[in-house]
């Protein structure tokens, strides 16, 4: 698959400095795809340039390409097709929807709409199809152009993809997991130091509710219009750990049709899903890494598999409670943020569901 | 409860100067009934002071009544009556039977005698009662008054707290439980710096299978000389991570006869166990401190709870796949080890089972 | 030294609920001269409880004598002779002074006044005397019982502690200071955990004026009504590490007489300073701490010497470039922050400079 | 510059398996100039492959090229001409010159030989000329192709970088040095966790030592076969903390010639060095990075700076006892280490110094 520069699509992050905005500035700096062409941040850092306003954590030096970039408001009057919204959850609701209905494909990292009926949760390994769902948000809203499309929380984003080929093959009856997860989830400044150095603090807000619900939407069916949620139970049990970044699961799985943790492992190893086959720039190869060692996935040593995007497995065992018990593990920032987002983008790019002049599909070639 | 100074049970720790062996001494050195008389060690620190075999971990400096105190061999012939054994698993079993058979009283943190069926595995708040077993030990192997007795793993010790009170009133049915475990669990030197930071390890050998294991036997009934194990499923996930000292448990509970978290509370709050009714020194009052926040326990915040003996439960809250789920904490080295021990041997004295020239109930007045 | 219960003397914490405020707390809560009879916050805390209030860091629960108290607005019509002030830096200037002006002995931890000519900067093992200034202060700014003595900045606290001896016995001409601070030292919320963890930040703002300029006042001479600069040079680097508690601080010294390792140690083995004289509740026996092991003091280990009110040194030896080089460490919100404010207390008390009805070399009886 | 991929030079790895090896595999495995093709290690590693025997750290995978290499005896008749030595500083003596009087160029990272009289202890960038001892050694020793050069330990690394423009413009008086250095420098298993959480020992046993006498050696002047040291005086306090990579220094400088702030940053920014001029493949550019920020650098954010390749200076002022202090920070195992090494084989080989069949000059054209 081949784009050349001039065809790039202009592409802007709303809320560009924090630190899920400084995850999609990364994923998108170089892009092959896509161009960054807008930055919007809160009005107190509009007009600043990106080096000033934004305290970037992820290197020593911001990328050159966007240092010197002028921060834009967060209006839905800038100079680009799509953006990517790492806007907080309280209010990205509105926002993302004025994008919308100014004619924006706006892929959103918030939690806001991703309940809404109408409005794809989607990891494109997982459930493509219910991009769907935007003709019905279209018809809806009255939105003719512009649209909205979410990636799941992040603990919920590493654990659907786990369990979606255990799904297909086995059925799920039941999910009991356990999140240990790193710090960056909770956004800078976020956790103080005095609070997470030596410690472990067992309750993440909203978490546990939304691990407990997004995964039926994702693994549900959509049928005229609408998703039927999936029929089996979650419980999950949410802490932070002082790790950086990365989000490990202990998960406890009861089945339809019984497995052995062998076939569980074949099934993940043999899973293809649409974005691997149509190459997307940001789809990890494999998807699913099982590793056989003991004592893996560790959060520090593979939250980086598959740059960031594949979700590492280990620990296939029996379960005495449910059928079979493992660990994953994935980046919460990128798998389970901003390179979800771009992963969505990058979906809808290649169907030809995005573009303005002419058809996506031109825009792409072999 | 007092008792006269010069009436001190002689006692001794075998295996002092690692992690949990400075946990007896810290326990043992101003113990208001027992006299902290000997130390061992392996044959290459025995015959220096305890000051320079040690390398000290819990405070600047060793205790002062210990620092010059001349590390023994750890041999059978040592002037006390009782020992506690904070020996390695794997060089614990032969010298601990060792040590009885002489007739010395042994209290072991080991897991090299749990699992025997002769063997009581205790918390006295839990089955003071299968310190009949020492009976059938003495009758078995042809002890007069020597014996060993066990203090459970460190993560069951905990989990099996909080369940005693669940399964006496309710009923277990199945536990499945996930373990956050703190990184002096490991001993020392133990846990790398370069695998503790910034990580997350989902395996602690051995660990699970004992979590899985211990609690039944605990939980178990003492009938005719032997335990019936207790008829209920316990799936452990058990991980390492960058906290100094205590585990958190997450534990979703599914029961016999439906419970409200509220009346799981209540079982907590109610519980009157035998040490605590009995004042024994080491035990903790509540034995279950039940945190009302919702974000504790945590476990720099709470490890102290009750001086590391009490274990903190919190998050009391339905679950979506059992019946209940909640958060517990308890300071490893002290309720998962050595405080444990301690407890034990306070247990045997307050009901005349241990001493030597005159009974031991004579030795203690109220 | 005896102070029977009813005459203890009321005191007060201003800025009860912040990190030092907890501290202040911890020290007065059960301590024989003072009765923590006011807490003092924000306007937003106040009328709430100081459970309510306050999110407590030091242990499972805030200690029960306080937890119920009600929590009032910073004023000076509190029901009390002394308050303690744990008050930011940028308020605690007007707030002092007006409770100075209405009488009450403040002892103040803030930054605001410790540079007046006529306001004592105090340590009382270093430099009891200044307190001489209090007349002075009372004079120029019509004070009649009221007054504001201060204690140094937490690196400076200890700094001067270690450099008083040497500055007594061989004079001091330059000290080279570079500091590795714990993460309370910035208070609540203070650093954001993903700066702090697997990181060294290079500077703290304000840190290296103050340990620059307050131990040359600590160490300078009184002349009536007026302090003298001690006349030596000193420069500072300072530097957050990832530890919870304590400043280490690395020094090369260059002295008017030069002295081997050995004659510094004894310098500081035989110093007998005034608090540990007057048997001081809080005074730490003895001041300074000389470790004589290879790789100590460490930071996490010896905190806690001498309740974390003793000033450690180790690895004491020649300096290529200056005379002398050697390691200390202190506490930092011990005797950095409430520990010393609350010695200085004690020493006014011991001296009859604090009391109100009757004197207070009465109120104190052997 | 341009090397054929038929022309690449066979080097490899002594001691491959540890924090180190891993670090030189890591830099070598896709080098444009070498192939590497030998890995060694102890005898309880050799015949196993790469993969078995490595416990690898820097990401999830080892390297493909080298996961099924075998692993072979760290004997002198390996298939190449270059060796990279990781070998620990007590093995690393014999074995070295074993392999230099074999003929193989050795290129090492130990302190065995650093201080030789005949070998050179090099940085590309500070002291090229220095390789004129080579010579020498060979005719001392008898070797006719093969030698030892030596790259500095890892804080003289920094250090000396950013002494040398400061040296060669304004001339050095004294040097006062405090480092804080992260854990990896203690190779695997290194520092206990138990040892590193929370902590900070102020203790690197022979660090000092290095860290006083290497940058003097490396500043000095070749004459006649031999290093006339530098002329000046280092004072160093070496301090581990818990910080996973990068050690941070403070320093404090006297010059001959007085100079500002600015002027030393000018010194820095204009600096020319051979390594970037020759544009060696792992030179960085620029060799130094002048942080304008109050806080900069910082250990985590900076170490990565010139993909661990430069060193990072900041916060430069005047300072109050000596002329100017400055804060530097640097990758211990890449430029302090690792990255060091594989510099001083690419100067070697671009200055035709390395070479079997045909000269080196030849090899690389541009």
């Amino acid at each position: 698959m081949k784009v050349t520069k001039q065809r790039k699509i202009r592409v802007g992050v709303l809320g560009a400095t924090g630190t899920v905005g400084q995850r999609f500035v990364e994923a998108l700096v170089e892009h092959p795809w896509f161009d960054l062409a807008v930055l919007t941040a809160s009005s107190a850092s509009a007009g600043r340039s990106y080096g000033e306003a934004c305290r970037w954590q992820l290197s020593a030096d911001i990328p050159s390409p966007v240092v010197d970039a002028v921060v834009q408001p967060t209006e839905p009057d800038v100079d680009c097709e799509i953006v990517f919204s790492a806007l907080p959850g309280d209010r990205a609701g509105p926002v993302e929807e004025a994008f919308a209905a100014a004619g924006y494909g706006v892929f959103s990292n918030a939690s806001a709409h991703r309940q809404d009926p109408d409005v794809p949760l989607l990891i494109p390994e997982v459930n493509p199809d219910h991009l769907g769902l935007i003709r019905t948000q279209r018809a809806q809203r009255g939105w003719t152009r512009g649209f909205i499309a979410t990636n799941p929380n992040c603990s919920a984003a590493m654990l659907t993809m786990a369990l979606a080929p255990l799904h297909a093959v086995f059925g799920l009856k039941s999910v009991l997991v356990t999140t240990m997860q790193g710090l960056s989830g909770a956004g800078y400044p976020g956790v103080p130091s005095l609070d997470a150095l030596d410690n472990v603090i067992p309750f993440i807000g909203g978490e546990e509710e939304k691990l407990s619900s997004e995964p039926r939407k994702m693994l549900g069916q959509l049928n005229e219009g609408k998703i039927d949620l999936a029929d089996f139970l979650i419980s999950a049990h949410c802490n932070r750990v002082p790790a950086r970044e990365g989000h490990l699961e202990t998960v406890s799985v009861a089945l339809l049709r019984p497995a052995t943790p062998q076939q569980a492992i074949e099934a993940w190893q043999t899973w293809r899903p649409l974005p691997q086959e149509l190459g997307l720039p940001s789809a990890p190869h494999p998807p699913i890494v099982v590793r056989p060692e003991p004592d893996r996935p560790q959060t520090r040593v593979d939250r980086q598999a598959g740059r960031g995007m594949a979700v590492s497995v280990g620990r296939v065992r029996p379960c005495e409670v449910a059928d079979i018990k493992f660990v994953l593990l994935g980046h919460n920032t990128i798998r389970g943020a901003a390179g979800a987002s771009v992963l969505n983008a990058e979906l809808m790019v290649a169907q030809g569901l995005v573009g303005i002049s002419e058809s996506a599909s031109q825009r792409i070639s072999e």
